[in-house]
């Protein structure tokens, strides 16, 4: 089976020396508090809880699954205890403001604690990860009656919160919704209809559960016009926030799932029930897309997590495990056969892993200061900056969310293919890493309506390609004092340079196609999805190559602002910038960064080139996808 | 929940207009029998009994799993039932020889029967799908003794067999092998040692089971040339055939595995368990490596059977469900929404399953004629052409066992991918499949293990390159005729030309660079195996691209031998061709020619792109893969 160890040493990489979170907080109005011991502490308490309590609950927790009977669901063995003492640590209101019972710390915090917490135990994290769109959506739009009675049980994390958007006939297309709220004359709504696969919809672990609901109104326009969002709870909660009567919402049954088994997925039937309406009639829906991002990079977290989780089942059985000699003769005559490790394919499946590991997490840490700043406007209530950041998000949330987790279920499923016939069973656990990662491509808007967003909205219709020129105009930046190095970096920054040109000409391509194709979008989005995902991590992935090149004060670049071509070893100023920077430079850290260096230079030589295939297919004609006739697909 | 429809319509393409398989039945000396009318009345009856049989057992099956008590292994509600329906119907013999109560054909007609039947029900097919190594084993190097005494029960099907390889300390490595055999004064043998993951290893659809084991003798050399084979009942067998005394081999448990679960995988413990030597001693591994290519084939066909489940599952669903509106327009005014399959993406997912079902179905039945002529030769005798053909299909197996199941994965998950969330609960079936579909690139050697035989062992040790020049060539004589046409099979035939080149400079690249750099063939070999499946595939789909056009009496060629460039609207000449191939030829089949062309055309525009990204990913530095030290791959 499986264990877990928190990955605090390329964390503090990314935040201390790539990302410098430390300057990031402090530009931020919450930040103050965010000192670099307060993230350490807070870091290595989160990375206690995921290794000592949630991990262990993983595999058990899948075996046994929840328990579904006459509407009450009971979680598996140990969740109440551990979840008991994720209350007790004041976890889930790290991020949230103080006025709320919480910790008040960024945004960011939420996303460190949910992959570390992901990796360890998913399923756990989905109770207390929906909480947040529900405490989110509140903290909003909630009236401030709503925010007192209901706000800081949610923050505490003593009652659970949960987004009912999915019915039978609808999932993604919301305009479907059938759910009625009738008014009644004290100014609450009775909710009638049927809501499915809602995550931690019915479980033992809270007092309470506050569903945010989906409905329509009598008089509601048809369509995503006429959706309002109301705040209904399991039992009902008393003005003064103490618990009343159950109130009409019930559990059906729970699905049986591939995956995230300890996780419930309900069925939720509201007969009547009593609930209060969230922010303007007919406007549901924009106050449930105002979180949309975060939810989505919420969702980008579990590839990562998938990644990290399998990359650290495979390593030790690669090294443990003995099967043939490698070819380039014995490496370990002592025993009778040679590790797995010395092999490269088994090499190539575990770089790959680690490679989309730290690589996707790189890019959420990176796309997460937006987030910090975006949340940090909602708070001053300033709208304008808030759709600043909102809008700056909106570029990166679907490559993250649609890349990240296709990658993710890779990178599972390489875990399974190192361990041979041994990943296929249950009990070492690398099986389940791959059915529990199949859902990250399903929920919160599949790959495909990720693609749609990110080609159709994002690209074309929101920017005219603008946040692509923007985005690569950094790429560029990044690679122009690199370009004639003769590190592996060098290499890097001139493919990056030539990335950055591509994918502005395919964007364009695409651009003046569309309007004469009308299928042209659809067809090309997947692919430009896939491809904007490689190109953006290989950024992320030279990012983290350069500061270790700086580090080890091997840096050999053309200092940007100087006019000649003078080159210049930094040697002295990168070793104190590296001494700066945490934690102190040793030999350990020498070979991390070697380390880090080669493992770029694994992505930019064996996974990057996959870009060149989803150009290709980008680009390819419309006809190829359009032509058949939808009823000769089969003739059977 | 999904149904299961034989694709007759598109075998009997294959069969008698693409491959010729009446001429090539009538070339064999067992083949007389194989006559149209009989291989219609073959593949009509196994289609009736996967359909209405297997199908329905499919989810059943997979939702009760096996049940393992005190030593004895239950099969799922129905399995044994239906077992007897398979045996009654004599589907067991379809390849056997008549001297041990078989019926005589072709070898390919068990791949035929297995295709559809792990279609059906991959689970329910395991079981006497490992029979077929044992029988082969036997009838090639039994004795007499051994063949009348356990030949005719097997071929009848109411005995089961299995390969009994892996042990605890070992899989892919069999030198590792322990399992002892002490000879004992009458001639036999007694075994001792634990065997694990033995598919069909103990069940209740047979009297009997016949294990071959693979063991070491007292005195044999250490490593692989020290491996003899065994022949040991479950129930020893008297001299008559009839059933004598309980042998001491007992099943110590069945795995839980992420999918097959109705196929039972046990541990086997051997307790001096008397078994009769089959084979030469200490050459035991070169007598299981006679088959090693037909056992691949043979589940080289699971990525086509799992590819073709998902797409019947997730075609429908795809004209049922209906979600947002076409972004080229409302589709279905009538409704709501438009179906699915109006979507390109939704179009994307299911064509790229239907290209690898249909397309990794012709190189099966392609390549199947050599498998035909091996088995040939071996009954005959000819020990000659035997080795001949055996060398041949040597080259095909690896791409295809490799390739087919890999992508069959693929095509799995995204019949989950079709359903969204509906896919992800085991209601719908769609889950089974990918997790069914997982076990493919593990089994009968993995992936990596494919690629380096494919690599190391055919390419460069066993051919020099030869194998990949002799089908390139094929396929640059297959181009020629179209490569000035203005049909989309131009376009293939131009395509396939540049590719057969591409090919070849691979080949002799890596091929130049191996002997100086001994990394080289395990780091390349993956990507160098996966280039070669989507090349080979681009033939298949070409020959049927062509064969469709012909038959449209749409051909627009040079005609091969004319000197001068006339071209030549061949109608009347292809629809003689069409009026002597089966079926007649109707608007129905203009139809399924029609989308045979656009299916190749999707092929060529959107799959085969990725063989550029895994050629460059071959040539690539070695040092990428091999220059991090094994313990700097993580930090924590």
């Amino acid at each position: 089976m499986t264990t877990y160890k928190a990955p605090l040493r390329d964390m503090r990489f990314l935040m201390n020396e790539v990302l410098d979170y430390p300057g990031h907080y402090a530009s931020l109005s919450n930040g103050a508090e965010a000192t670099p011991d307060m993230v350490d502490a807070i870091l290595e308490g989160a990375a206690t809880l995921c290794e000592e309590v949630l991990a262990p609950l993983n595999h058990s927790g899948d075996q046994e699954g929840c328990h579904f009977k006459d509407g009450v669901v009971t979680t598996p063995k140990g969740f109440k205890e551990a979840y008991d003492q994720f209350v007790q640590g004041g976890w889930q209101g790290l991020s949230f403001p103080a006025e709320y019972g919480g910790q008040g710390l960024p945004m960011s915090f939420n996303i460190f604690k949910s992959e570390m917490m992901g990796t360890a135990n998913w399923s756990f994290t989905m109770y207390p990860g929906l909480s947040v769109g529900c405490i989110n959506t509140l903290m909003q739009y909630g009236t401030e009656a709503q925010k007192q009675q209901l706000l800081p049980s949610l923050v505490a994390g003593t009652w659970a919160g949960t987004m009912c958007l999915t019915e039978p006939q609808c999932g993604t297309d919301l305009a479907q919704i059938k759910t009625k709220a009738v008014p009644q004359a004290d100014g609450s709504y009775k909710l009638t209809g049927t809501k499915i696969f809602i995550s931690a919809g019915e479980h033992d672990l809270t007092d309470n559960i506050i569903h945010i609901v989906l409905a329509r109104l009598p008089d509601a326009p048809e369509g995503t016009r006429g959706i309002s969002l109301f705040a209904v709870p399991k039992v009902n909660v008393n003005a003064d926030g103490s618990l009343g009567t159950r109130n009409g919402v019930s559990c059906g049954s729970i699905e049986h799932k591939m995956g995230i088994r300890a996780s419930s997925t309900a069925v939720l039937n509201f007969d009547e029930a009593v609930g209060t309406m969230v922010g303007e009639p007919n406007r549901g829906l924009e106050a449930m897309f105002t979180f949309m991002n975060t939810a989505r990079l919420g969702t980008a977290v579990q590839g990562v997590c998938h990644a990290e989780a399998a990359f650290q089942g495979a390593l030790p059985y690669a090294k443990d495990r003995r099967s043939m000699r490698a070819l380039s003769g014995k490496k370990e005559p002592e025993n009778k056969a040679d590790a797995l490790i010395w092999h490269p394919d088994v090499r190539r499946m575990l770089l790959t892993q680690k490679a989309i590991a730290e690589g996707g997490r790189a890019m959420i840490y990176g796309v997460l200061k937006l987030g910090d700043h975006m949340f940090n406007a909602v708070a001053a209530g300033d709208q304008a900056k808030y759709k600043e950041y909102d809008s700056k998000l909106g570029f990166f949330t679907p490559i993250l969310k649609g890349f990240l987790t296709e990658m993710g279920l890779e990178a599972a499923n390489l875990g399974i293919q190192v361990f041979g016939g041994h990943g296929y069973v249950q009990e070492h656990g690398m099986e389940q890493i791959a059915r529990d990662a199949r859902i990250s491509t399903l929920y919160e808007g599949t790959t495909g309506i990720q693609a749609l967003d990110l080609l159709g909205r994002k690209v074309l219709l929101g920017s005219k390609g603008k946040c692509v020129r923007d985005f690569s105009l950094t790429m560029l930046q990044f690679a122009r004092p690199h370009l004639l190095s003769r590190t592996p970096l060098g290499a890097m920054a001139r493919n990056l340079t030539m990335r950055a040109a591509e994918w502005n000409v395919l964007t364009t391509a695409i651009m003046l196609r569309a309007p004469k194709d009308r299928e042209l979008v659809g067809s090309a989005s997947f692919d430009y999805l896939m491809y904007s995902g490689y190109v953006m991590m290989a950024y992320y992935w030279a990012l983290q190559a350069e500061k270790a090149t700086q580090l080890l004060g091997e840096l050999d670049t053309v200092k940007a602002k100087s006019k000649g071509k003078s080159k210049l070893k930094d040697k002295a100023a990168s070793e104190a910038a590296a001494n700066a920077a945490q934690p102190a430079k040793g030999a350990e850290s020498d070979e991390f960064y070697r380390t880090k260096i080669q493992t770029a230079e694994f992505y930019f030589d064996r996974l990057l080139p996959r870009a060149n295939a989803h150009r290709t297919s980008a680009l390819a004609s419309t006809r190829s996808v359009m032509q058949i006739d939808k009823e000769h697909f089969a003739f059977v």
